[in-house]
């Protein structure tokens, strides 16, 4: 099969890619691929769903933000229910760790982000489920606990349906034409040079050479430019071409639970409008849990940094121990309601960490474009990273992203990158 | 066992770190343990040897430059025959080329970096088996060759033996006490919680946590801290406790020639006080080669890219048909003395690339250090960069570099990476 452009990666960031490839020149011929049989069924559909444009950095904040706006196009004008929510985020920060961070929450706002400061006081009057004050209680002195003295909420932030978000993308390029084939793996690029002699071997080191599309156990498919965007499983392609892909693989499990003893905390009411529990972000381990509206179920994951290996698994699976042995301990103590109580469902996922600056890369290199490293924030930034490859893809200097917002394309690249590191890491 | 200071890594990055935290404070208990049977067993040893301070990078400048002073003084002042010879560098380019690179090699001048520019002609008059001119040549225009119109020769630079080098570290290192276990792998580095409560499972997330030294087949080493200096080896070591140590590993390949049709390339007169050929990097697919003086015969390598896959062997090998099917055509081109010459001898090792910037890493994380991502430039940076782990080691600002001059540690380090990407690559 011969194409313009070959998509690689039927997640977040490939599909919508494909939208904006697809949609600024309908003649051109798009084609998407991916290994699984449907969208979002690598690590898209296992995220979490929150977003935030609570971002320190310059770029991550307006990745983010402008994202978010598209979101609400999304749903609200074009009529797709990626089920968004905005419900808030809480980080909740101890006296010192406030103090700490206290520039970051800073900068963050004056790039924008609306943020409301509570007391812990305040906090609890909203959460009653919650303790916040750790002094005296042995326990929590030897799992090192911090009192929750201050909560930023982040206005706009939220949760939706990975899922439905990736749909929504998928629908809008088929219906201007785009080309998807499922079950279809790219098992390796296609590296060849650029005025191929027909001699066995090529391209030698002294040929000029480009990516020109992908095997596949079907055949080879041919293209003037190959979009890879295949997540945690952009070393598979790219080591064997010796090409950076500047991002390690890590698990990340959810939990899930429904319970009547957490009925209270899934309805916080007065913080938003939905009345459901934000996501909110505990002072320790990294743990962070939300309400999820339709489900009426509150979902839980941890930050795990250090400890937690790199690996890109095809079937990533959740610990019960991590739960019950990690977790729950620190867990119990900030929120006693979950005293107890198991989760009913969990999950894992992967996350393309980006370790430098903790922020996406879209780079070009010869007949190629690569789009990944999103560490996590893939779903919440996926609108704008889509029209920076499209930018990209145009030879454009300055991709145009949603409500008119400019980025320069170059700035997120790894050759001339031009990021600020992020940080407030969660 | 246990000590004050694990080093993990025979190679010269260990190898240099070991000696100066050694020095600085003799009464430590500093241990160096590889997995191979001496010293510069793995990559170090099968290094080119050659050293340069023509980089357009302050950081990369600064680490080269003082090396090169260091290894003047290892060798004339302290006594080492570490094969020095100032023979210097020839990079050639095509008048296109040059102006392209015009601004970094004037940044390198403005920097210190002591060059000459030569005319193409000037060039082949010091060596006339070269060609310089490929205008009405059918196959050099297939192959895509570039005229030599100027070559920019750098002074300090030239040529050592990477073997003694590392042997006179050893030898400094255990005169002053230090130990020395060959045949040692480490394993795995012991991820430990900083207050142990005697738990199954530890650490948990809840936990602070260090490396609290490694596991190896003859039992655990325990050390207060953990010198990481595994070169292309960091990963397997890293990626189980999910620290990014910012490398991938590329194989390099060297062939040796001895041949009597090479003689009057490799006497090369005037040039250098030698009368040697000095490493001459030719301006199409990244070929260099150099003489070598105590063998009397010509190293030559490839910087090969795009196409040369990331992996990490224990023993990598030369492909034969690299030389013959790949670099033979454009060299012969270049230097038709070679024409039907085959390399006497040949061998690989392994680059730890550091793709974003091309620069090394210093970086402390909770009970240790790692020193690596040398990106092919460890043995001609080692002092340098052995001297900053000594001053991390020792929680100073600044690292004293040989001849007294200042590097700020923490620029190097990946969390507050203050570095500038080289615009000039081999």
């Amino acid at each position: 099969m011969e194409t313009d452009i070959l998509i690689v990666g039927a997640g977040i960031l490939g599909m919508s890619s494909a939208y904006y490839l697809k949609k600024r020149d309908p003649t051109l011929k798009v084609v998407l691929i991916d290994k699984l049989n449907g969208p979002a069924q690598g690590n898209s559909g296992k995220s979490e769903g929150a977003y935030r444009n609570l971002f320190t950095g310059e770029a991550n904040y307006l990745l983010a933000d402008s994202t978010i706006d598209w979101f609400h196009n999304f749903q609200e004008k074009m009529g797709y229910d990626i089920k968004l929510s905005q419900q808030g985020y809480i980080w909740l920060f101890s006296e010192e760790q406030y103090s700490r961070n206290k520039i970051s929450i800073e900068v963050m706002t004056k790039r924008g982000a609306e943020t409301q400061l509570y007391s812990g006081k305040e906090i609890k009057e909203y959460i009653p489920d919650l303790e916040i004050d750790f002094t005296e209680n042995e326990e929590s002195e030897i799992l090192g606990l911090e009192n929750i003295d201050i909560g930023v909420y982040g206005v706009k932030c939220g949760s939706l349906d990975a899922d439905a978000l990736v749909r929504a993308y998928e629908a809008e390029f088929l219906r201007l034409g785009g080309e998807i084939h499922y079950n279809t793996i790219a098992t390796k690029l296609l590296h060849e040079p650029v005025e191929p002699l027909g001699i066995p071997d090529e391209p030698f080191v002294w040929q000029e050479s480009r990516i020109a599309g992908v095997n596949t156990p079907k055949g080879r498919i041919l293209a003037e430019t190959t979009v890879v965007a295949t997540g945690t499983w952009a070393a598979e392609l790219f080591d064997p071409i010796g090409y950076d892909c500047f991002m390690r693989p890590k698990k990340r499990q959810l939990f899930a639970f429904k319970d009547h003893r957490l009925n209270r905390l899934l309805k916080v009411e007065g913080l938003n409008e939905s009345n459901i529990l934000p996501l909110i972000i505990l002072p320790k381990a990294g743990i962070y849990l939300k309400g999820e509206k339709t489900e009426e179920s509150i979902w839980l994951g941890c930050a795990d940094e250090l400890g937690r290996k790199f690996e890109c698994e095809d079937n990533p699976q959740p610990e019960d121990e991590y739960y019950s042995n990690n977790i729950y301990h620190v867990l119990v103590q900030y929120l006693p309601c979950f005293d107890n109580v198991r989760p009913e469902n969990a999950w894992a996922g992967q996350y393309d960490i980006n370790s430098f600056d903790k922020t996406p890369v879209v780079e070009e290199g010869p007949g190629f474009i690569y789009i990944g490293a999103s560490s996590g924030s893939g779903i919440m930034k996926c609108d704008a990273l889509a029209r920076i490859v499209e930018a990209l893809y145009n030879e454009e200097e300055y991709a145009n992203l949603y409500g008119n917002r400019k980025f320069k394309v170059s700035d997120i690249s790894i050759k001339n990158r031009k990021i600020e590191k992020e940080t407030l890491i969660i």
